[in-house]
């Protein structure tokens, strides 16, 4: 069984983007994204603080926007548009679920198209749909991509089962998919023979939000098996899969933690690193 | 073998419609579509031809603007901007592909989201992409879903598969299956085993634009199919399924000509007056 651990996924494509990095600030432009966060959560400050730890290590900026949880629709919109004209900003992370009281959709569709780098706007699902490569994927279902590019796992024609169907990571990572001419077959909730589909597939992607459902039942002999869940259960990390008694059958896993996981704001600062330069030409 | 001919499924949308379109011209609004055409080829001709047929049939209205193959993109922009003004209008349908020289994506994309009744704009591809209820997909699609509902073909947990990846038909009809809970295999020219994709599947949607490349092969007994082809072939119109050899096996399926293509101006109909409703709300 091979482990496919994100780290080296995520060196590799650091060692590229510190030469893009250089070679921006050569030409005076510092590649800069705005975190902008509504309240404190714990999981987003861990996130945050994985954003700067990334960013800073290659020389690129991040500020954060912290909000207070009572902040009005007006407020937050306006924000968003000064973002827009900041042409010192490049990407834009906006934390959500923003608070109850907020219209997020129409929030959203205020960012600007080239600053989105997490797949916040219509216009990026859009482009994500049609596949053209115009936009920018959120950045977990692209970390699943990195991770399968870095390992030389040939998607052309493979059947890849994906668990779920969410707008996160499911419908996103399916079209990613089929760009690279996968077959692919999106499960969920009232899917009948989950077990069936699984060990049909050549590759299968867990992303349906259950600790440990994909067990030692649905997988056979040969398989790559990328693990995008991550829940604490009994005070330990886990991912949708169950690792321990998966990793004995299939050929290829991801662990978790230090999978797919490992590779998000790495994939956070590709798409602020890409806006800066585009922007450039 | 059941056929699932259009026609009952027309005529049940439609007189809903009727019942529909008289309450709306009974307060003062008659729904409107504009068809945009540049050039006058004959599938587009003819396809306008129904359009008429359909609309006017019960009591709603179509005008065409058509536009010499010279026309500029600055006249063409301006046109789309002033359906969008004009308030007597509520859908738009244009004709492409559009002439070359012109930047058909800008073009789409100045349309307002409300009155694009037939999926031209990114906002109403990531509507369908969400799979919210917001937008309104394009009309060979939705005629596919009409007929598995007019049909009663449950499709929670069924297995579906797609054959062909298209903008056009294959992802946005793979979206509405998955948004009524079915288990979505989306197959393409690279996948490797399509018939036994075919054959494992509950119901297939041939959508490939290859004449009868469905063959009595791809299918068993106890299947639904779903022919979206349409083509020309020794004088004599024709699917993307051999229907002669596969209608012996399955247990429904619908013809071509007189199956998805008789519902699609019913859908365009529909959207046009679900246009004309949103709008007095």
């Amino acid at each position: 069984m091979k482990e496919l651990r994100g780290m080296p996924v995520a060196k590799a494509i650091l060692a590229d983007l510190q030469e893009r990095v250089d070679k921006l600030i050569e030409k005076g432009v510092t590649p800069k994204l705005t975190v902008v966060r509504v309240g404190a959560r714990e999981d987003d400050l861990s996130y945050e603080r994985g954003i700067y730890k990334r960013f800073e290590g290659v020389g690129a900026k991040v500020e954060t926007m912290e909000l207070p949880l009572a902040v009005t629709q007006e407020e937050l919109e306006k924000v968003i548009v000064s973002l827009n004209e900041d042409v010192s900003v490049h990407g834009v992370l906006m934390f959500r679920p923003l608070p109850k009281a907020l219209d997020e959709t129409k929030i959203k569709s205020l960012l600007m198209e080239e600053k989105d780098v997490d797949c916040l706007t219509s216009a990026n699902d859009a482009h994500l749909f049609a596949g053209d490569k115009k936009g920018y994927p959120p950045c977990t279902p692209q970390a699943v991509m990195e991770i399968l590019d870095y390992y030389d796992i040939d998607l052309t024609g493979k059947k890849v089962t994906v668990v779920g169907r969410s707008m996160v990571v499911g419908k996103p990572v399916a079209m990613l998919l089929l760009s690279k001419n996968a077959t692919v077959t999106i499960c969920h909730t009232r899917t009948q023979n989950l077990q069936e589909e699984c060990k049909n597939a050549d590759i299968i992607v867990a992303c349906a939000g259950v600790p440990k459902m994909i067990t030692s039942e649905f997988v056979r002999e040969g398989q790559v098996v990328i693990d995008v869940g991550i829940h604490m259960v009994d005070d330990k990390l886990c991912g949708d899969v169950d690792y321990d008694s998966v990793r004995e059958i299939v050929d290829a896993i991801t662990p978790v933690p230090g999978g797919v996981g490992s590779v998000t704001t790495t994939v956070l600062l590709k798409h602020t690193v890409m806006s800066a330069q585009r922007r450039l030409k």
